[in-house]
């Protein structure tokens, strides 16, 4: 059985959970386990550029020592995407990057549903660094802390006018979804705003297992 | 039971069967099927910008008429995939395009290894139509009509030497085989220069795959 | 005498007589003959990809069969324009290429009034194809159908309003008619404006004779 | 009668005789006159950026005085051509403009024959502020000064050596002159390279003759 | 003692003292002498292209007699910097380089508070040369006249406003002032919006200040 | 006094020194002082993207609790930078980023010297993350261990060798030494190759001290 290591670098049993409930309908049977882990030394949630750094080095001895056939880094920063690829036994998948390039199949300029507006000018610098900023329509924060997001309700209004502004005002014809924990609002939401929304946790699980599959 | 069609704009059986070959790793068990056709109205290969144009009508009208639940058009000049997406039943995969994304999550730089040196700037049009032309470090022609592609050992030969120019000469960390009908060397290619090769069906087909099972 | 072929790919007699109108300063005496010919193949008008691609293969059979000197093709599309150059006696002209590059020289930032919102993610990928998306400060649409720009001062009111949108929101200096039929607005619209507006069959056409006189 | 002029602003009287023959067919019987004339405040020749900036103040104060109908500045420089724009009375186009955007209908990629390799820094730029770097292929010097251009089969030579390493090295597949007085080598250097090859003074005089018919 | 000069290309004494006064805590106590000098034969004030490339002669002129060791070019148009460097004894540094330069390190997306709308398509000219347009966030004029700037609460107020529009509507975190002679109100407006706000001639005559104390 | 705190982020005390070396003529006579400390916690070189990761939780520790006026990141991955910013008492400069931007104000095209080939990929990200893309002439690397790097003829010969292909291969007419450790081979390149050189961590201290001196 080959093995995708999906790996939350927040403490969050929660935001953990959630993670495994969407992933689940891409377990294969009998060839592909997905594994999803939180790490217990991360913050509770990861909400500025130092919370980013900080949960590098636990994900990176995470990746290391599990030695699975491909590996998922479950935050919408993904810290440490790069040093993972050089230490990892299999593929390393970050979410951002995997939503960013299913997007690009889905629509024609794509939106980000940021969480806070301090990691707006952190996606324009990756978006430049994975050279697709012609293709970004605009990125827009919901203004929630990581804590409000457990507010259902509240986030879904939230995505709602956030995400029609992104439509309306600057052109984006699919959304993503700007953090690993929102994937049970996704359905409601394209439906609401009737153009796809991309969930980056699934974007990379699905990567990592075609991966696998394939034996790339 | 979900489908997949998988359609071979040629008409050549044994491209066909390759393409079948290639994609069987991705069918699952039980809940999705993947349908590899052939349009038989089709020339016997696609070797310039008018043989592209002149498979759309029936490429269309067969996606049109097959209903599935995703679609993937087989072939690296991605014919008609705009006009597909308006009038098909799911959604509807390029083999360029899902190679070009893939790719751009497996290396820093990609080199496509075109057939012929005509395609060179179609492709150069459409990664800078896809915004990604920055990722792109060059693109290269084996010089074989589709007809030589038969010949496996002079095609591999080729693939190697023009896949070295376009790593040591170009800095591509990540190659994508720029035709449908080569992924019997993917693998052989890729431990041959050491870097990861994209082969473009299977990066469709996989993406097709995640966007049925994901309800997408 | 040289001999200058514009086809406009639909089959409306009403508006191929307003392209034969539009070029006909262009017709020099003795030397050059500007033949306008529409598709009786073609769609009454041409409103979405499909059509785009529709009108493909008996745009490419008439223009291998004229041989004429250079060639124009008359929908804002420019349906067929790469095939046609393998196939053509002499160069071929699109439409939208050539008001895009007429544009670039009257103006800093360019504003395109497209016909229906389908089009402009077509011309999003057509102007990143031709490298020049920096250049392009909007595109917006009219919402008119094909049918509605017969209403010539309807569409006068929303060329008017869409064009100051496109100038005082976007930083357009220049604009360029999306369509091949208004061609008898352009001078109205451009000093309601108050910039350079750009007529596209007229860009083409003038590009075509100067290819023609040059013997490029 | 309507009239274009095209100042050359270096004082050769030779290099103004070229340009005038270069442009003679495109002189239309009855209603268009070229007036080609020469900056006698000018250098003997332009070969650096002070050449550049030293013949602006003359070639405004020409230009303001000549209210001409359409104006084209015939130095690959493109000297003043924005501040030509805020005073003349027509339009005014720039050859090396006016040659970019031309070369962009007739091939892929461009390259540019430049004279000296100072040039080459101030090409870029250029191609930068027009926002068509990524159609660049190269840019390459002869090494002549433009002395040395009075010497026709040396010139070519370099030409040919030069622009095969353009088409073959950098993979342009259509070239610009990038000086004003090597229009009589064009047709040779076309057929020698067998790509389309571009001369500045006639691709922007055919652009100020259109202007001019059109009443744009 | 080296010598950095300053060269003001315009006429006016008060600008040039404004320009004096700003860059006083640059001087370095022993080592260096920054020498800010007038063109007498400027105009007042440099507001459209013509005016640039007016003072260009004798800008040149200046530099290459004074033989310093650095040049600083004071209009925010950087008329003739290119042409300088071919003939000054040390380095030059244009204003609005240097201006757009520093802004880089100091924020995310950059917005120029222009003077006259006029100027607003030489700065993305500008920036297209420089290949920095994807850090523009925006461009605003304040619509005041150099006369105007006298006023100093109307200027500030101007400031405020557009510089409020660019931080908010388009996105701009580092803002950068169009015009040499602002610099008395740099620190208000920073404080006021509460982001960064570059003076672009103390950016200059920084950078030209280590270049001669680094002695590169 | 103000105080500029330069991190060299790895432990080694040689290169601590030779940073401290060639910073000390930015030191003002009386008002600012330039601190140049070393990480003890650090590794002794930093060669991969996990080095790079590992350095920055010790970083920003020492950044946050020195509250200096300026701060510099003296490695050329910049490690930590953004986040540095969010948490350091004044503002933060990066040796990569300045000395990119201040190679842009000294050549047309920068080069890069990096020490080995595994970072060249990081630097495109960097520079695409910076949006300077269009202005990299080329990025080699001298293929030396951080060990390698204290025999200093053996890297003056390599630096000689790469410099020149970047210049007369890649067409660099500027470079930057990828290292923070290279500065006493500086000047002598410089003089070698006949074109600027950049010290990055000269750039970046020049950059902070400028910051202080104006109050920014």
């Amino acid at each position: 059985v080959a093995r995708v290591l999906v790996v939350n670098p927040n403490s969050s049993v929660a935001v953990t959970e959630r993670i495994e409930a969407c992933v689940a309908p891409l377990q294969r049977v009998g060839d592909i386990r997905i594994d999803v882990v939180r790490l217990p030394e991360g913050p509770p949630g990861i909400q500025c550029q130092r919370d980013v750094e900080q949960v590098v080095q636990p994900l990176l001895a995470r990746i290391e020592a599990e030695k699975a056939d491909a590996n998922v880094i479950a935050c919408f920063s993904d810290p440490g995407l790069y040093a993972a690829r050089e230490i990892a036994h299999g593929p390393v998948f970050g979410i951002a990057e995997s939503a960013i390039l299913t997007a690009l199949s889905r629509g024609s300029r794509f939106g980000i549903l940021a969480i806070l507006p301090n990691s707006i000018p952190r996606h324009l610098r990756y978006a430049g660094a994975m050279g697709v900023l012609d293709r970004m329509a605009g990125d827009r924060a919901l203004g929630l802390t990581v804590a409000d997001l457990a507010d259902a309700d509240r986030t879904f209004d939230r995505l709602c006018s956030v995400g029609a502004t992104l439509r309306d005002t600057d052109g984006a014809d699919v959304l993503i979804l700007g953090c690993a924990g929102m994937a049970h609002l996704r359905e409601r939401l394209a439906e609401h705003l009737q153009i796809p929304v991309v969930e980056p946790t699934q974007a990379a699980v699905a990567n990592a297992c075609a991966a696998v599959t394939l034996g790339w």
